[in-house]
Formats: structure tokens, sequence, C-alpha cells
């Protein structure tokens, strides 16, 4: 083996200071080589007392909040149980960046303090542990985010969003794990390495906010924030059992946070949060909403939480809704599982009394072209700003070849998108007036579906996959295909989780008439046997700038699920 | 003299069309050729009968519109007067382009007929006739905007805010005239000429929206909607003396309509109303937003009209404001008459009980620099696309020097941003990263004024200049420093009318520590004997997305200085 080089050397620094930052008495012993599913290892590993787990166990959002409001738990017990369940998950599916104990236990003991003191909580998310994507600058901590050159950049300031979190009475507790350059749908870079899925570690949790994927579905935090510009929040919460929102451009604030490709506005990402429980989805957006950000990030909507619209306002007041499911993109047929669980969410709604109508893609391939091309106007000139002269630019996600050999993009989408190059700031504004067209075109289709639906309004969300597959082994993940969509169309939009791979139901359909080369591909990825035990989840899409209706038409078919049990 | 070329001819032959547009009988002789002021030839003119005098004569809208909703006045009255108006403004502002009056009589006679049918009003806009500049495309009829090459270009649909203004009951009526590229504060095209101020025909009325501001100010129309990039409804309402309201972007819907710099989003083209009254700037403003025009416009903000805003909910409910006055924003120093303006406006808000403190300007360059090199991001390509093979590229305003013969852009600007070159899409990324923290820094320096107002808020609203100087003649007006800021940081923001200017109280002032050159140059065009009776108006600006609180503010300082007379 040759002599490691610079950057590596650094890599390997910066990642054991992280190992160091571990309380000794939280490392756990090593599991046998064999053993893929590690969902398991926190209630087995002793490492959590009985109130550790039964914190860690529950899922509902709104539980742990009133506990701590009532003092039935205080922020130090709810802090110290996530976070040993934060650091078993993160010895077991690397998912963790930044580790700061004793910061964030020193802000649960004021909060408990101030609670103690006045018999008040700070705001809505008192003593409320909350895991943050590695973006999210925090004074006083690095922000690396995946690049070896940002080892040592510590933030001068909280962004945006941690300062209304620390104004809600939030604990920012841990940060989590991105790909290098954010521009991956897994998670691995060269200063903190790869993120695994905890039902399967030979699987990607997806990315690029795999590292809250992977966390969340330990039960190593209970709320989570990830980004998404195309897919960033839904593929890790899909391939992980989460539920998200993708909120509309602009809507929360992301001031301050840092990101790849800084300055690219045409399709912009976005924040959300990410939760075991949609009440972790509602309350986060509420919070954060009612906290008028407006008033600190200038680019965040003059919009706070309107209940009428999470009432349903504009949907019949959520009697009779109805949903249009998109069984099939026409650019990548979904896997078996994902069909099954489009059937499923059917019946569920059916027989809860809401009406289900099939969504005839629109000019899918089209929209997704168009900003493809847009994410990639600058050629890659900014990532490789990024690594020049400190590490390569990873050129793909798989572990069994050479990753710095490969060309820039996985060639299955540089087949549909074309060759990429540096354009110039006129062919860009092409690219908006093409995709302003797409977005009316769509919407139009959208309100035309009227006359379909019987209800007087057009349908009131699309129901798709998020992505066409569940988790994937490490470097297969190509599929943006469905997530992409509603950024380009600035469409709200939710993942929720349905059931989980059965290989006696999930038999593999013929093959059909493939649309592509990506479809085929995709097509013979799949394997009954292969992806058992993996959850599959789906999408709901709604108008640009509904989050509330989101949320609520997402319980409703939670709801529906949970009463077909 | 030579022969004219092609595009002469091309131009002059749709010009001889317009004209023969007009019906004979609204011909009106020839002024005498030293008569600069034109505003009273509708009344001398005697082509006007008492009740469309009447009707013309009528400032408030409301009056307007309650007159046509209790049948006082039909839709074809209203609009056979103020068409007539209009022609007789053209005659002597050459401020039209579609002339349409078949068309505008036959909608007029329909919405009568449905009002004594039904005995109700088809919307908010019932029978009101409405102008509107060239971009704005309605079916049937040819979208020129100042190109050469655009004639002949039929639309074959209504863009949607034209859409909506039908389904108000509006009768879109006439449309006006801009300047090629629409980049310029003066309104002059190859194909329908040049635009003239009617308070002295030796003057600009400003521009892009300058058809607009001349058509108002002659009253040949009550409501008309312009656009504003960088001051384009701004710059002609202050030199006509009118009332307007720049939205944020995307508050009210720009799909469909034609733009320059197609596809240019950094910093947003928006639409909005110009009224000789407030009453028209808010009726227009909540009936667009009442028909909820994010159903039509994707890109449109979900936030219909908000009465709680407009009663100013976040502004201590209009109880004490205080308002900061830019006395000078530190790149161009305001001539005489708008310092007196000021001055006037002061002693009213404080009279009234309202507070006014000093605003200290704040990176103002920086900003205008950002703005301006956005606009010129590809290098002129747009502009000289649209010009290329039919026409020169108009290269000043000015009518005393050959008007192809200069510089791209007026060498005041230039002299401040430096010559544009053709940008790559990640020099422009470059540029948004700038201005995100520009309009961060900006907000936070705003909201750190709560230390100075007494009232426990941050200043309510900015009132400065629109521009530096009133109405200047023909091809001098170089001055968008006090609009474009607005534009950069997105605040919304509106002009007033205060006074006139009059030799006797606005004396030059003495010179000042020049800032530039430009600041020089505008200081040594002042001299009171050139402006007398330009009307002065004031912009009041206020956070991004305040719509509903800028108008409300602006009718309280209208109200503060109506007591003053």
């Amino acid at each position: 083996m040759s002599h490691p080089s610079d950057w590596e050397t650094v890599c390997a620094r910066r990642k054991r200071a992280q190992y160091e930052s571990i309380p000794p008495g939280w490392i756990i012993p090593a599991l046998p080589e064999n053993q893929l599913n590690v969902m398991d290892v926190p209630r087995q590993s002793g490492l959590l007392d009985d109130l550790e787990m039964e914190i860690t166990e529950t899922v509902d959002v709104q539980i742990i909040l009133d506990k701590l409001r009532l003092a039935k738990w205080s922020s130090v017990q709810v802090t110290t149980a996530f976070y040993k369940r934060a650091i078993i998950a993160q010895q077991l599916t690397n998912c963790l960046t930044e580790i700061f104990v004793d910061r964030a236990l020193e802000r649960a003991r004021e909060l408990d303090e101030h609670l103690a003191r006045t018999g008040k909580v700070v705001g809505p998310l008192h003593g409320l542990p909350i895991s943050l994507k590695d973006q999210f600058t925090m004074k006083g901590l690095e922000t690396i985010m995946g690049y070896a050159k940002w080892i040592g950049r510590y933030a001068e300031s909280d962004c945006v969003l941690v300062e209304i979190l620390y104004e809600c009475g939030a604990v920012p507790f841990v940060r989590t794990n991105v790909p290098q350059t954010l521009m991956w749908g897994e998670t691995m870079n060269h200063v903190f390495g790869r993120t695994l899925n905890p039902y399967n570690i030979a699987f990607t949790p997806g990315g690029s906010s795999g590292g809250e994927g992977a966390l969340i579905a330990m039960k190593g935090s209970c709320l989570g924030v990830g980004t998404d510009i195309g897919g960033s929040l839904r593929i890790p919460s899909a391939f992980c059992g989460l539920y998200t929102l993708r909120p509309s451009y602009a809507r929360l604030p992301y001031a301050g946070a840092k990101n790849a490709l800084e300055g690219q506005e045409s399709i912009s990402s976005v924040l959300g949060p990410m939760s075991n429980s949609l009440s972790g989805i509602k309350i986060f957006t509420k919070a954060i909403l009612d906290a008028e950000p407006w008033l600190k990030d200038p680019v965040v909507l003059r919009k706070g939480w309107s209940e009428s619209e999470y009432q349903l306002a504009h949907h019949g007041n959520g009697g009779q809704l109805c949903f249009a499911i998109m069984w099939d993109n026409g650019v990548v047929k979904p896997h078996p599982p994902l069909h099954r669980a489009m059937e499923i969410t059917k019946k569920a709604l059916e027989a809860a009394g809401h009406k289900v109508i099939k969504w005839e893609p629109h000019r899918h391939l089209e929209i997704y072209k168009n900003a493809e091309t847009i994410f990639a106007a600058d050629g890659g000139h900014d990532y490789r700003q990024q690594c020049e002269g400190a590490e390569p630019l990873i050129q793909t996600m798989s572990p069994s070849t050479d990753s710095h050999a490969n060309a820039l993009d996985e060639p299955l989408v540089k087949g549909l998108v074309g060759e990429p190059y540096h354009r110039t700031a006129y062919e860009l504004w092409e690219l908006h007036a093409e995709k302003r067209e797409l977005r009316k075109s769509h919407l139009d289709y959208w309100r035309a579906t009227v006359d379909q639906t019987g209800t007087g309004r057009p349908i009131d969300a699309i129901i798709s996959p998020a992505v066409a597959y569940t988790a994937v082994p490490h470097g297969l993940n190509t599929d943006s295909f469905y997530t992409t969509l509603c950024n380009a169309l600035d469409y709200t939009c939710s993942v929720f989780p349905v059931t989980f791979v059965d290989p006696e139901l999930d038999d593999p359909h013929p093959p059909h008439r493939f649309y592509n080369h990506e479809d085929e591909h995709i097509y013979k990825l799949y394997n009954s046997e292969l992806f058992p035990g993996c959850p599959v989840a789906l999408q709901l899409i709604g108008g640009t700038q509904e989050e509330e209706a989101v949320i609520r038409m997402t319980e409703i078919v939670a709801e529906a699920l949970d009463r077909m049990h």
C-alpha cells in the first residue's frame, strides 16, 4: 500500500478527532461481520437504560414535547438519551459529522433551569434535541460539508435556522453527514466517509441528507433538518422509512447555511424536516413559520402558518378528496414493491371515502432535462473549485471501483441530458424561459383535471413513488426522476412510509417495453431476494406553497393506511 | 434627405396604420408650436361633452366603479369618455401603441347588458376601462413592445393579467408606449416614436412605462398597468405626478406577458398599477389578489389580499408610525424641489402625530452596482438579437444627436458599473451570492432601527425621492439610483405626488462635495427656471411582500399631506 497523500492524512486526522469526541463509555463492541440489519442494536447494546429506551422509542414528537413541558422528562434526560442512541447509530452507520455532547447538554441544562425557575417553556420546541444536516452552521463549530478544504472553517455566527431553533427552545445536538458536492443521492465524502443504511448496511441510506436518514431511522434523533434540491430530503426518507416535507422555495429560512452551487437560484435548494412521526413534521414547520423567519432572512416569503390552509380550506375542508396516482412517470417504471405500496394506498384512501384516479404524466422528461441542465450550467466549475488543490473530485458512489477514475456524472443521467458544459448567462436565461413555460403548462394540465374528479375541484394531490425503487446497494442509486419533478415545478411534497419489501408479495414484474436505457437498467436491478425488509415509501405532491395542506393531506393518507392494519 | 431604409418604411407603415385606427371625428387641430404644457387641451378641445368631462375628471376610481355598479354611468359611456380623452392624449404626447375602439366598446356594451339583465356586476372592476403597457398581450392584437421585428406578431391568447381583468369585469381599452429594449427611463422606439410629458412636451414622461405616465396624467385613463425592473413604474409616475405601487417579485401575475431579457430571474420585473388616485392602486391590487392569480401563474405567491396587513397589524395597527427619510442616498443628491417635498412630508407626518427620523444610506452604491451588473450579464446579447436584421439598436434617448452613434449604455452608469460583457453562468451565481449578502445586510440594518424609533418596532417605512429630480428634457434622464435599490432588495414601494416645482421656493442649492461624476452632472442640470410646474413626487419603501401595508401607509401619508393644504 502506498503512502497516504496529504489530503488523506488531513481527512484521517479530522475523522480521528471526531472519534475522540465520543464519550468513551458510549463505545459499543463491533458487530459480527455478516450482520447487515442493525436496527435492533441500540436495544440490544445495553447502553440505554429503561428511561432512555422509553424516550427514544417515543415516535410521536408531540408526546416528547408534552413530557418536556410538564417536566416529566428533563431536557438533559431527553438529550442524553438521543445522544447516546445517536452515537450508537454513528458507530453502525457513520451518520454524523459534528459531535458536541457537552455543549448540547449545557444547553439542555439551561432550558431545564429556565423551566424550573419560571414555570414557562422558552418556545414551542422547548428542550427537544434536533439533528442538523452539516450545512447548518453553528457558531464556533466547523462547517465541513464534505469538503477536505473546508476543514478548520469555524462559523462566526449561527445560520438563521439555528438562531430560530434556539429561540424556539430546541437543542441542536449533532450534525449529520453529506456527500461531497451535495449533488448525489447517496452519502459519502473523503472527510467523514460513507454513511450506511441501518436496514442493510450494504445499502445506501440515500442522500444528500443521508446522515439524517440513517440517524433518524435508528431513532438516534426524533426530528432532523435536511435540504432538497433534486430529492435530497425525499430519497433518504424513502430509503429509511421516514416522513419528510419538501417545502416550496423560500418558505423556510436558508440564510447563513452553507450550500453547494452557491448563488444558483434557478431551482432553489430548500430545507425541511425529517422525522419518524408526522407530528414532528408539522411541529417543526409551524414553529419556524410562527417565528416570522422573513424578519431574519430577506428571501423568505412573508407568509406565516395558515391554520385555514391546514384545515384544507381550499380542498373542500378535507371532506372528500380526490388523489391522482402516478403509477409510472413514463421515464422509469417503479419496482414491484412501489407498485404494491400504491395499490395499498389506493385501497386505504377509497376505504376512507376518498376518490383515486390515475395521473397521466405530463412532459416529465422535458422537465427533468431542463432541471438537470440548470444544475450543470456551470459545467462543474463550482465542484472543481471546492476540491482543487485539496482532494480529488469524487466521480462515483460505487465502492467497487476506483472512485476517482470515472466520468463526472453517472452515465445514466448523462445519457438523458447530454454532456455538461459551462453555459453563458444568456443560455441560462433561455433555460429559465423554458422552465417557466413548462411550469405554466403543468399547472394548466393539473387544473384541467377538474373535469375528472367529480369534486368540483382539480385533483387535490398526486401520489407517486419518491424513487422508482427501495434502498439499493451502495453506488447504484441513479434515480431522481420522480423527485426532481417537484423541485423543477416547485410543488410542495411529502414522503410517507407505507410498508416493507416482502419477497412473498413483491415478485418481479415481466419486462415491459423499456422507455430508455435508464429504465432498462433500473428494471434489471430488481430481484425480490435482494431487498427484503427495506422500507417502501411514497410521495404526496401538492401545489406550490401548500405546505400546510400537504401536511394535512399526508396525515389523512397516513390515518387511512393505519386503519388498514 | 436620403431614402428611408427598409426598417424605416416598415415602421412608418405601422405608425400610419395606428393613425388610421383613430375615429376621424376624434382628431384635434394642431397646437401652436411653442405650447409646451398641454394638460388643459382636453378641456379646451371641445371634443368631450359635459358628461365625458365629468367622467374623466373623476379622479377617485372607487367613485367611477360605484357609478358603474349603480348604472348611473354605463360602461359604454365611461369607456367612450376615456377613449376620446386617450386619443387626445395620443395626439399631444404620443402615448399609445394599440388602438381598438370597436373592440373595447363591444366589451363595454356586453358588460352593460349583463348588468341590465342580471342586476349584478361581473366582478370588482365591472365596466372600468383600463390601459395596459404594451407588454400585456391580448388575443388577436400585435405585441410590438418597441421592436420593429415584432410588428405582425399577433397574440394567440391573453396573458394571465388580461384573463383576470376580464374575469373582474374590466375593459382593457388601449395599450401604451415603451422604449426599445424596455431598459430606458424614457420612452422612445422606432415603431411608435417618442412619448412626451404633458406638463412640458420638451420633457420626457420617464419610462419604461412612459406611455402610461403621459396617458394617465392627461386623464386619458384612470387606471393603467405598467412594469418595473429598475424604476419603470416609479420614474414615469414621479415625472407625471401619479400614484403607483411596485409590488414585490411574483405577487402579481406576469405569465404570458412579453418582456425584455426574457428568462432573467435574478431581479424580476414586476407589474403594478398607476393611477391618479390611491383608490385605483388599492382596488387593482386587491382585485387581482382576490382572483387567486397563483391558480393561473405558477410563479405567483400563494398569498391573497390580507386585510389585517392592510390594517397595519404588524405596524402597531397604524397608531403612531415611525418613518425614516432618506434625504440623500450618498450616490446622487436630490434637486431642491425633492428636498422641499421631503420637508413638506416630514411636517405633515409630524403634524399627524407620526415620528420621522433620518435614514442613513446603507451600502447603496454596492447594491446599485450589483443590480446593474446583473441586468447587463448577457453583455447586451438579448437586445442585439431583437434588433438584428431589423433595425438599429438605439444608443441614446437624446433627440439632439444621431441616436445610433453613441455607446451602448449611458456613459454615466457605465462610469459606475464598468463596461458590460457577457458573463458565464458561474459569474452570474457569484452575483447572486453577493446580492443575497447585500439583502441580508440591509434587512439587518433596517431591523436595528428599533433602537431609534421609540415605537418598539423598527421604522415602518423609508421615504425618499423616487428620482433625484423632476421630469427633465428628453435624453437627460440617467438616474435610477433611488429606484433600483428597491428592485435589488425587493422592497415593496409606492410613489405619491407631493407638490409642483416652484421657482419662488426651489432656489438652487450651493454645490456640495460631489460623490462622483454622476452626482456632479445631475447637480449642474438643475436650474429653477427650467422646471416650473413639473410634478414633484416621493417614494415610500416598505418591506418585502408588504403590498397591503405599503398601500395603507401611503394613504396615511397622502391624508397627512391633504390636511396641510
